[in-house]
């Protein structure tokens, strides 16, 4: 896996990009197996009513799941524009992202299954600061080889700030759930929605500063 | 998710499209599963000919929502002709499409699971006014900014016309299927099939009115 | 569906053929489920051998059907070598030979949950039938419009005879197996793989008598 | 299947290597299903950390078949990097490579399901040497057919070296595992992270040797 990449430089990541959509998009897609379970062990006889009320949280789950593979998905979209060719590194950093959103519907499973405790906040923050974290490095690493990229434009600081950013979020919100597990649990993952807002401080205040 | 596209114009939609695609191809042949786990429930000492009977059902949810994901899914073809760069907006309403796409195989599998009520009906009807509503939003996007076209040629006053037909159809669909739910209930679907002819009618008046 | 496409004769197929490929590649795998089901049945006191015994027979579906749908994706993969431009017909039988590839498992479940009989014979064939029949629909249409090949070579008389040929195998196959479900049942499709040599013949013996 | 590429050498490979991408993609992600069907089961009564406990093993056997479906993937992307053209035996041994792919998710399941017997390792073992034998096989095709290549340099002897030893490996590996199935079982497997140093050690003294 490693040495016959490093002495042909100009190996396209074209192939690697798609395998990894495809592995995102059945992995989004999978997540709404939990659901279908439910509805076909619908004896036929209960309220319809009832089950939307019983499975509001299983809903709600597959929701959040849904947006944060998706986000996960567009921060590796906006990171590989930059980066079309491929090195061992990238390589493996990869199969780590790609781990971490096939695991992750085992983690929003859970969040329905089990009633909040440290270990399942730990477990599904645990995997999303997998992938945050994997595309941090290849972040990183692109920012450091501009040979990486045909417009020889490497990924940005910027992008390796968002992408700083959006892993700490996560750590800390992570953190956060598991040490008051009874009380703030999973809502401590809408933090991620302030990475955004956060983002545009630290560069703003990046750009006033010079550079 | 949102600054980083803006200030780069040239954001090619081609990736998206083809997650879009992977999403709407696993979504569809999802449909299937229900009826497998049918299948693998069978005792072995049942009459297959009891089987048909009890399943034409499930049979008949499956074909319904199969030929609704094709045709949504073609809409969306139709629509990133004209679409082939990538917007903030455009990237938030693919959301709001895929999510409603993965979502669909749920009420088809409820529409045999409970007899029908005015909510299953509004589940099903609503994921469909979801997935249209936001082709209609897209489109319209898309006909406002010709900039986001290769050659220039924006999404066509028709397309929007014909999108928003298509929407107006399973909305009127919804709330009549849902009003009736004892009587007509997934049967109003069936009137999506007049919106060929309806956006044929609409195009040659307003093609004789002016242009 | 209809109107907007035949006044646009310039819309590349691809978009298309990727969506077939996604439901194949989905459908093929989806084909080892019943096996993953059988698997975690399992109650961990049985014996690996007798787990064997017992499921020789899903093996065997699952392989036949592997076969049969990678063997309908090369046809199909064959036609689209010369079919680069789309028309409503062509999107139409693709319709209907995506839905044979997606229903597909359903049948190959079916052949070991209940025992041979008319009824399952022919609804595998049937299946069968629907996907090669659309082929030959798609490869007719190619042959008498060259317009849609990039090149002008259009889909040659001798790939439309190679898929009328399967096409009618499939079909008396079904027929003989059903008709002797007793005893010849599912191995009549065997004949399949007669279709390569008759192809052959046909093609010889057609291009002797002239053009 | 055969007749018709032969006389056709200019038949790109891209369509094969999409749709075989688009298999594994789904295989490695099904993997993920066994988890979610005990995820599913889970009484809401349990403790969080006996779940963990019990399931240490299927998440282990998830792990292994993930990186071991990754790494086949990426042999197979090194492959076709040199072959771009089909030829009947090509499309061959990708049925066989793809069917290898799709069973690999059973002997998977089969390591948790059943304590480690001569039987369950060399089923795992069978489908790993299935897989990277017709990568071997690919491989010394394309070594031999120089005009499959698009630039004319065909797969290097050094590849067909790797895949040789690669496949020597799991070879071994599953004598091994299965002959001491109390003790070593499905930890022979792990002899294969040693193929990247073996291959490095080959390479190295066949340079020296001559070539």
């Amino acid at each position: 896996m490693s040495e016959t990449t490093s002495d042909r430089p100009i190996l396209s990541a074209e192939r690697l990009v798609m395998f990894t959509d495809a592995v995102a998009a059945i992995a989004i897609t999978l997540l709404i197996l939990p659901l279908m379970e439910s509805v076909s062990e619908v004896s036929g006889e209960e309220n319809f009513g009832e089950f939307v009320r019983d499975h509001v949280g299983q809903f709600g789950a597959f929701a959040l799941s849904f947006a944060v593979i998706f986000r996960l998905w567009w921060a590796h979209h906006q990171l590989f524009r930059h980066i079309t060719r491929l090195h061992t590194w990238i390589v493996r950093w990869s199969l780590i992202w790609t781990f971490a959103i096939v695991l992750l519907p085992i983690p929003t499973a859970l969040i329905t299954a089990y009633r909040p405790s440290a270990g399942t906040v730990a477990l599904y923050g645990g995997a999303l600061c997998l992938a945050s974290g994997s595309l941090l490095m290849l972040g990183w690493y692109g920012h450091r080889h501009p040979e990486l990229s045909d417009d020889g434009v490497p990924v940005s600081r910027d992008q390796v700030l968002g992408s700083a950013a959006a892993f700490g979020i996560e750590l800390v919100a992570t953190v956060i759930g598991a040490a008051f597990a009874d009380t703030i649990n999973f809502w401590a993952f809408l933090l991620m929605f302030l990475s955004g807002p956060l983002q545009a401080t630290v560069r703003s205040r990046w750009t006033r500063t010079g550079s």
